[in-house]
């Protein structure tokens, strides 16, 4: 290697320069979103106007540049503005933790690569694991995403149930699980990555709060039964992604219990609602589950990705991926310091240091009062959304999550579907706040996530009247 | 949320203080590695004090030691005497494009949560397709590892060749992928994961190189078809992972046309050689493969974890996760910004910042050299042993891994067995040099990867008199 280049890339001096003044860069940019400084919470750009710039900017660009260029030209999960999509306006002290973990890269698939993650990792875990309500024979990992950890719990579901060894034997006939209709769509995903096609995919439709209707897990079972395939594993989301709405955890876990099979909880959103006095009682049953997802990049205030997989029985935890069969699984092994043994991944980031560090400086009280103001913000933008005339509330939300529509004009069903679609599209093009839609039952909404911790009820406020102008506008 | 405590964690004023007291204890760090200044470059703890000490630190540590205690307590890839498992010594900067990506925690599930970072990872994987020598239909994507681009890639495999739609109709017959005996262990775990078992991974032997005997592939191929297995998928290694041999992917590349496979190529580690003028041509035949993963945290100098999927015809990087069957998938559908539909992952980190970075400042030749060199030095360092007579060295290396073992007394097999185990176990606890440890054919070698560019064959000279030493007290 060229000693010069060599010299260029990894001189300490470039990088306490360009750290410093990125430290100063961030700080600003902190500072003015969550202040709400910052007039906009997304400067829209298209696909294509944006490409073109990168493109350019690779050849002729400032390279000191760089760094403004992206902040400018990303969505600004810090402004009270923002209510879009389900990722944490993270506290900036885990920023840090990312930059310690990107130097040291201690690749964590055995303990040697990775002493002092690995040794937190467990710490962390068991804590969750503790406040969940497992006993101690429960522990987990942290691997990278919520789909990952979905997919990596459905595997172990598989290998603890399934009368056949899949894992080593192959496919032999057909298997399902059941699972919400209103779930994220990663399970759909991990099921048929496992071969199991539509058909494996039992979906359970919802009931009127948008949650899984549990009236209805017997008969959908027995006509699975009924049709040759083998149901190993039941799926409760905690909550559901469009609309935020929790499963009866406490239900489906009596259910699995008596058709022994797995329980498994995806609270990749709101699994962290453990920490909240007021609301964790939304989540009862949650420590009959044999397995459970809570991701750190929404409700815990961290980067992407980590999640944290929980099992209330720590053997899955550690033969997930093992050659052996489930049945010739030693009870009293316990290799919990090498990761890559757990987790699908072989490498992985550092990712446990950013929910150490959070729970060393300020402790459970966080997530506690994170989670509360969050969902208590949502109780109180959904009295909103009833009191005004223009507004109709798709449910009544049981997490952060507010879906609405505007409804201020006597039009057609299919006129307001039209008018929100064009609303939203406004308001994305405006950019002073960042919201998304779903559609609910062919009906179409806007949809909020009240991920940001300064946003008020006068954000709110002021989004409605937005909505209002824009709807107006558009009408007329 | 209590207003004191929000205050607290979203304090700019923190958040700088720390920022600027962690650059500098970065700065002072990375100065020590890799001038070689610090005596170890692992401070070896057992699983267990490590967990206590991290379990207590919880309660009673002092804040600000945190990040000094983790800098401590991890392995030190920037040490010259890092000749460990396959990580990045990272390019300093790239921590930085780390603290951005956490900073603004675009998700980039879809183009809106992450305008910049999407646009960037287009311009980023064009390139690479282009090196490869794909030509215009060509396109890929980044992905969080290793691991999960080979599944991603064996999924498009199944979805392209073969002829019912498991995607959707869930598996119906047994199903098999070729791949050589000394494959990375992901591309096992893929296939268990997707169903279809041990008798579904054709283990194709290698030959004296440790590559594919590629002399076998027709009769393996005619086997598992006479048992009725559908094979749908050839992986070729660049390199393998225990002594980095290079499969023959031009070969492969013939074999999979014939018989109408996908051929993946799984170059997490050695498929940056693309970059390499001198070694590029280890690689003939990549640019015929229909999907090729390279890692940017194993020789592309950056941090854990981000992976690129490249596609001979784009088509596939698109359709994967769909719920189409392939034969319905309409060519023009590009869709490129939204990666969500692309990656396994919903939510990702802002991972091709990295690339474009290092891309940007200093261009491919940092590629060319940084290969090149780790490469020649792997060729010197195979010399240097073949040239002493206490050493035996695996194999020629075809990379920058170099497998060998002490054989410096005329012991028997199974001695000689045990004296390179408690070689590599003292040198470990020692901690001056990290190397690991690896089993071919029944034989314990030690095993080096050549991932710092400080590493010289000074450095190399000094472990192996380190080596003779070691041995000689353990025998003596």
């Amino acid at each position: 290697m060229d000693q010069a280049l060599l010299e260029k890339v990894f001189s300490t001096k470039d990088f306490k320069e360009w750290g410093n003044m990125l430290i100063t860069e961030l700080s600003v940019h902190l500072k003015n979103t969550t202040q709400g400084h910052n007039p906009k919470t997304i400067n829209w750009n298209t696909p294509e106007k944006e490409f073109a710039f990168w493109k350019d900017f690779l050849e002729n660009g400032k390279e000191q540049d760089f760094f403004e260029e992206v902040l400018k030209r990303t969505t600004h999960t810090h402004h009270p503005n923002y209510v879009g999509h389900q990722v944490a306006a993270t506290a900036p002290l885990t920023a840090l933790t990312a930059m310690v973990s990107a130097i040291l890269n201690n690749g964590m698939a055995v303990y040697e690569m990775g002493m002092a993650p690995s040794a937190i990792e467990q710490v962390v875990t068991d804590k969750i694991c503790h406040k969940i309500g497992y006993d101690e024979h429960s522990g987990g990992f942290l691997t990278s995403g919520g789909t990952l950890a979905n997919l990596t719990a459905l595997l172990s579901a598989r290998k603890a149930k399934v009368v056949h060894d899949v894992w080593n034997q192959g496919h032999n006939g057909p298997l399902g699980i059941m699972v919400s209709e209103e779930a994220h769509y990663c399970v759909d995903r991990a099921a048929k990555i496992m071969g199991l096609g539509t058909k494996g995919i039992i979906k359970i439709p919802s009931d009127n709060n948008y949650s899984m209707d549990v009236t209805q897990l017997e008969s959908y079972f027995n006509n699975a039964k009924s049709e040759g395939i083998e149901i190993f594993a039941i799926v409760g989301s905690a909550p559901s992604t469009a609309t935020g709405s929790y499963d009866k955890l406490h239900t489906i876990a009596k259910f699995a219990k008596v058709k022994n099979i797995w329980f498994h909880v995806d609270g990749a959103h709101g699994g962290a609602a453990i920490y909240s006095k007021k609301y964790k009682s939304i989540l009862e049953g949650i420590k009959e589950a044999d397995s459970v997802v809570i991701d750190g990049h929404k409700m815990m205030l961290m980067p992407t990705i980590t999640t944290a997989l929980l099992f209330k029985n720590k053997r899955h935890a550690q033969h997930t991926f093992s050659q052996k069969a489930d049945y010739l699984l030693d009870e009293n092994e316990n290799d919990w310091f090498n990761s890559g043994k757990k987790t699908f991944e072989c490498t992985k980031s550092m990712m446990s240091l950013h929910w150490y560090l959070l729970f060393k400086l300020y402790g459970e009280a966080l997530f506690d009062a994170f989670v509360t103001r969050q969902y208590d913000l949502a109780q109180e933008f959904a009295r909103m959304l009833q009191e005004h005339n223009d507004f109709e509330l798709a449910v009544r939300p049981m997490s952060n999550i507010v879906c609405f529509r505007y409804v201020g004009d006597q039009l057609e069903p299919g006129q307001l579907n039209d008018l929100n679609i064009k609303i939203r599209q406004t308001l994305l093009e405006d950019g002073a706040f960042y919201l998304v839609q779903t559609k609910l039952k062919g009906v179409h909404y806007l949809r909020t996530s009240l991920m940001n911790p300064f946003t008020t009820r006068v954000h709110l406020s002021q989004l409605l009247e937005k909505i209002k102008h824009v709807a107006l506008l558009a009408i007329s």
